[in-house]
């Protein structure tokens, strides 16, 4: 394990013109702040590094630090014991020294100037603007640039086959010119990506964009692939969330486990919004091997809520081209709606988002056997409990806080409609079949975190 | 007189990206920043205009109207009555289009965003730093292009010869790569402007920066002149004079009357505080004619800030392209030396302005009487009280305010030492003499506002 | 009169990616050539000279030398007693560095290139061929960027209000985005130039073209002005016209001389060639008090061309801001026919000019006597002759061979149908009156070169 | 096998501002240079494709059809029954398409321009020049940017394990700003060139540069790679040769057969001239399996070249990171050598090139019987006799020429000292056992195509 003493940072875009009051502003933060903006420059100095086991990674650069330091003109930082892979004959990779300058960005300074300046108020128009306050401070929304970026949902331990398709996509998307957002980590996040990258490169395409949208949580056990080209780092997952539907003019869901079918309930709950009709068209796709996947997924799709379900969707099962070609088609449906409606090209304002999907719902077993999972209920209202379901089984799959809540009192009880909870079954029975319920630290068999009451 | 009845203008660089929140804060300010908001725009579509009577051009565009149209993607403006040689063939020109969205910016969004933001602290490193941040927010400290910032000063109403000499000045700054800022009106302010556009275009250079720093009560009554491509309108006199030396990297002053006289005794207050030495170059320069300005400038200010005072300045007359060589040593000199003690090229944080100067000063009689002109203070704090005495005379000269206190209570009447009144007052009659006194709205022979006592 | 002892000079834009072959080949032109090339490099280093005595400036710099000298890596110019005013600080302006490179890639250079290798064709084709290589090779056609030329041309010596007034149109050209091609000299040369920089300017087009057509006769005895960004040198008259109406989107023609109507005569010979009708707007444009300049010179051109010329060109007089109008619709009309025949809008390749028009005419008594001033010819034809007979009153006016042949042979004798001679005669006498002809070498009245008989 | 009926292409950048001599010259040439351009377009359509038998892609598209159809501005491309992979929804993939004109450029309008003009002087500075003004036209030597170009040679049919690294080691030059030049096809010449492309993209370098040379004869049996962004396609094997050599800064050869060994040959010839000493850095790079390789290498130039042969090139086996360092230090040497000499950068004119070395070698048996193999002769001459050795042994194994020499008379018979012959022969049997020695048509084990005598 290689490191550098001893190395000096200076920023490229990010915060290369900053006031002293901004300056004292950022150098202040010390703290639960700093520990968070630590953690998540190693996960960056480690992009593409094959470990992909957090812990490790901060057991081995436990004498890893890194300052901020005021400059009369600006801003640097100061790292030791950095891992020396992020170098090259002693200078910072330039992509990976820009990332680390939008996680300063993003942690350090967006603290610095919307909170303490806004009082964080939490009304749904304030989340709103805050989290396109950020994208505007990360160019991540641009006035000049007619976007067309198309979100890539997945899993992230995925088979060979699935990482294929992916790429595969990602290909034929820039071929037509399209861009990528992801979650920033590997798999089905990674595969899209790449694949552009060789689209763009054939169509002469030199300024492809490959967004990263990550929050501290996710970023700081997960390095950003190598591909991504402009990071943004959201405060909370929610606001990650919502940073995703607002940017995309079409979302591609690729194979995943629970987590991919909590994204899909919470985009499907905002797609049954009657004010949301036909906002965000959306893709299922994935090779030959996934069809039995996504005839699962359908099947609780509809069972829970209800044959309309399948008009806010379609899934094109082992066909990369054909999924570019529809992505393509679809998104410049999105354009000439937007303009049509005299809508921003760049952030859809006008997507209507439930508080209730704004805000975290805290995984405990109260708050999981409270959930109301009631066919009577809308469809966009039960989408909305359903999500909060699958969110409390990956935390008690993975999370730390989840984990800890099941060791103690069980799995998770979840009741609702019994219909409803046998689709439900189905599908769960499938992932742990298909070997996409992560284990978290035990090996061996899948022990469920849930009980469908 | 002719007009456009209705026009709709849509933003160019400025304001193209706001969120929500924004739009509606900036449309929501109606009342007095309304009001200023329309007569800047009134003179600005008058650029370049001959008529400079701007009480005239109030009453000829008295059906003259502007509003602000929220979009979903940002802002509009519409227009009805405007002066019609703002448009060529119904389509507003470009540059004058520009300037639209920078007063409305600086004037009714920095409102919003600062002053609501901010609460309006007066302390002086706050007062710097929202200088800073304006002077950012409009581009005009810009992190990559190393700034080599010329400012001019002068008369507005000079004779030719002074006016073709100023052009021949900027003339030789162009040659040398140099841009200019001036308060962005006539004469002296316009002259070099011209003469470097001439110069830029000879060597090729199409980045020639040509700055204009107005303030609301300036540009409402004075158009920008033709070739200023980056507009800002700082918020207060005192605003706008920070502006200007921490911006410059060299300041020339030509020839002008009590207001030229103020911005030179204000630059030497700074100049002469023991932590600001060397920190601005400043050139007099003038044609030939003007040798006798010059020598009686000089005289009073030897005796009033002794001998010493002439170690800040050089005065060069009758030589264009030796004022063009000294200046662009000095910038030279400058950069090193902000090079060497690590400043920001772009802004002088480090200039030490001492808080009287960032306040306004307000004259009535009594502030007039009190003034403290004794040789005995140190050279810096008694430039600062000669300041206000010149602060009050163009006051007493041409400002409403001013003007009625004189109507009401006869002259201003200024004590102090008997040398220095003596000096002073040979520098007014010479003035007088060559009638850089504005006579404000009365035809006929200057008669003094002021009594030295 | 200051020199620069000895500066030697890279090239910027042209000329600097030669093979050893080029490189030897300009540098061993020497003889008639290289006096060529020093003769122009001479006019070019003294741009904006006040001085247009082209023999003083030769006799005042007698000892000045120029010397192209290879380098590994292309060529670069050492220069002997140079005029100062072309150098700031020790460095050559860059505008006038860029100029001199062009004249030897287009004296020395083109002459390598095209001439030994081909032989120098006189067909048509290949002479149509040749401008169009030229052009290119100067970057004067370019493939991306769509061009709107408007030609500008009259006479060079004219009064105060004229000048203002081509002045007035260029500004009013430039404010309508539309690009200047000129002779490159003064007068009515440079006014539209320095007007369509100050539209340009107010416009914020920063890429405003200002191209000067000279060939070495003209050159050598007259200073490109200081707005000419674009310099060519074509070798000889007839190519540079053909480069003018070619190029030309629109032509407009400023009251001028009799060279002035030998460019109008040139002119509407092709136009009235049938396959030509309709290819190149002209506009006469002059201030008010040209009203009878213009009504003299339609009178003379109905009488020998026919009510029908009328149809060729329109008049406006007074009115900058009409010319700017109704030329924006003229090159838009153009575009609109390059298009729908699939023409190139760079150059004008279905022109027909007839080979008269491409060869020289050598002003002799015979040849001026033997003109055919026919009422009964085809007006295109008929044009054609006429330009010949104002092309040896040029001649006999102001160039070395003319005047040598009216000095031992006497005026020429001009023969024709009487009416149409009458009509010739009224327009000279008006042109003698309104001082419109060149005295040439001696002071005094005009004695005309030319007897109508 | 999918194709596109009828498709019609324009022109890129190559070829967008032709005179009507020039359409007319290209579109003039059908006959012997058409067939070689259908047969170029029709492998660059094939671009990537995983076919990689000529004889089969000639087969399945025999009906396809290429026409160039003159066009008022300029020229289009007309194709029938094309390749459908080369599109995306109907469009043609922007690389290809510019590909398409780059070999139009290089094959038909090179042919009419330098060939028809020049009349083909063989004379090696006429060479040397031809080479130049083709990569010049090219664009692959600019003036503007400062060039740092690796050519990588190797193998075509390399195992996995010597792809990654050649990948590795792209990557490795990628990350230090490297750019790269190849022959275009794959193996050896795909895998720098891809690993280059992420290392720069790591380093945010957009203008990454993936340079392809090639001859009708190999274009036209191997398909360029995707990733090369510049290609052309010189006349012959020698001048592609030569252009390799002329612009590369520094030059890695990955393990090859005997056409790579040919290369070696052609280089150190070049290399041991005493007028070349240090022109080229030199660098054998291959994975740790290939420690073999390189000594056996080593061994023969050893014992041919004499000792001193090791001084001009290093070895480096398993370390791609250390081959990124070596490499960037030698192109940095190289920088300063030819500042220091005022060399030009883009283009080694200065390299002496034996006119041997530029003739073709014909591999009669008379010929390669009539080879001087003596180890008296000074190194540069025997490597240039030795070259021609393996030139032959290269036609023998693969090209049609070659195979039917010996088909009709038996092995070539290679004389000359003993010693020397043993060397050859364990390098040879050593590329037997590797497998590295192409089979040609026939299966099965390796029948040498020559005779150490």
């Amino acid at each position: 394990m290689q490191k550098i003493p001893h190395a000096v940072i200076n920023p490229i875009k990010s915060l290369n013109l900053l006031s002293r009051a901004e300056i004292e502003g950022v150098t202040a933060s010390r703290g639960e702040l700093y520990e968070l903006f630590r953690s998540c420059a190693l996960a960056i100095l480690n992009t593409d590094s094959n470990k992909d086991d957090a812990a490790q990674i901060y057991a081995d650069y436990s004498d890893f630090d890194i300052r901020v330091v005021p400059q009369p003109r600006g801003l640097r930082l100061e790292l030791t014991n950095a891992p020396a892979q992020a170098f090259v004959d002693g200078h910072m990779i330039r992509g990976i020294q820009e990332h680390l300058f939008s996680a300063l960005r993003d942690i350090v300074y967006t603290d610095f100037k919307l909170l303490t300046a806004n009082q964080c108020s939490t009304a749904p128009a304030d989340t709103t603007n805050m989290v396109f306050r950020m994208l505007r401070n990360a160019r991540i929304v641009q006035p000049d640039v007619p976007p067309q970026l198309v979100v890539c949902w997945g899993g992230h331990a995925i088979p060979r086959e699935e990482y294929d398709f992916a790429k595969q996509v990602g290909y034929e998307l820039g071929l037509r010119g399209l861009d990528i957002v992801t979650g920033c980590g590997i798999g089905a996040m990674k595969g899209p990506m790449k694949g552009a990258a060789v689209g763009h490169a054939k169509q002469q395409v030199k300024s492809g964009r490959y967004i990263g949208i990550s929050e501290p949580g996710i970023i700081a056990s997960e390095s950003p692939n190598a591909i991504v080209n402009e990071l943004v780092i959201m405060p909370d997952i929610e606001k990650r969330l919502e940073a995703f539907v607002r940017l995309a003019h079409t979302i591609i869901v690729f194979p995943g486990g629970v987590g991919t079918v909590e994204e899909v309930l919470y985009l499907l709950s905002i797609l049954m919004h009657e004010d949301n009709r036909g906002a965000i068209p959306l893709v299922f796709a994935g090779p030959e091997q996934c069809r039995g996947y996504f005839e699962e997924l359908e099947r609780f799709l509809v069972a829970c809520l209800g044959e309309g379900v399948r008009d806010y969707y379609q899934t094109i099962v082992g066909d990369p081209a054909s999924v570019g070609r529809e992505v393509k088609a679809a998104v410049a449906g999105v354009h000439g709606r937007r303009r049509e409606r005299g809508q921003a090209y760049y952030y859809n304002w006008d997507l209507v988002i439930d508080p209730s999907l704004q805000q975290p719902f805290v995984p405990t077993h109260d708050n999981m056997a409270a959930l109301d999972l009631d066919p009577a209920l809308p469809p966009a209202a039960l989408a909305s409990q359903l999500r909060r379901a699958f969110s409390g089984m990956v935390a008690g799959n993975v999370k730390a806080f989840g984990i800890e809540q099941v060791r103690r009192h069980g799995p998770y009880r979840i009741h609702g409609d019994p219909k409803l909870l046998r689709s439900m079954d189905a599908l769960l029975r499938m992932m742990v079949r298909e070997q996409r319920m992560k284990l978290g630290e035990c090996e061996g068999e899948y022990k469920p975190c849930y009980q469908l009451a």
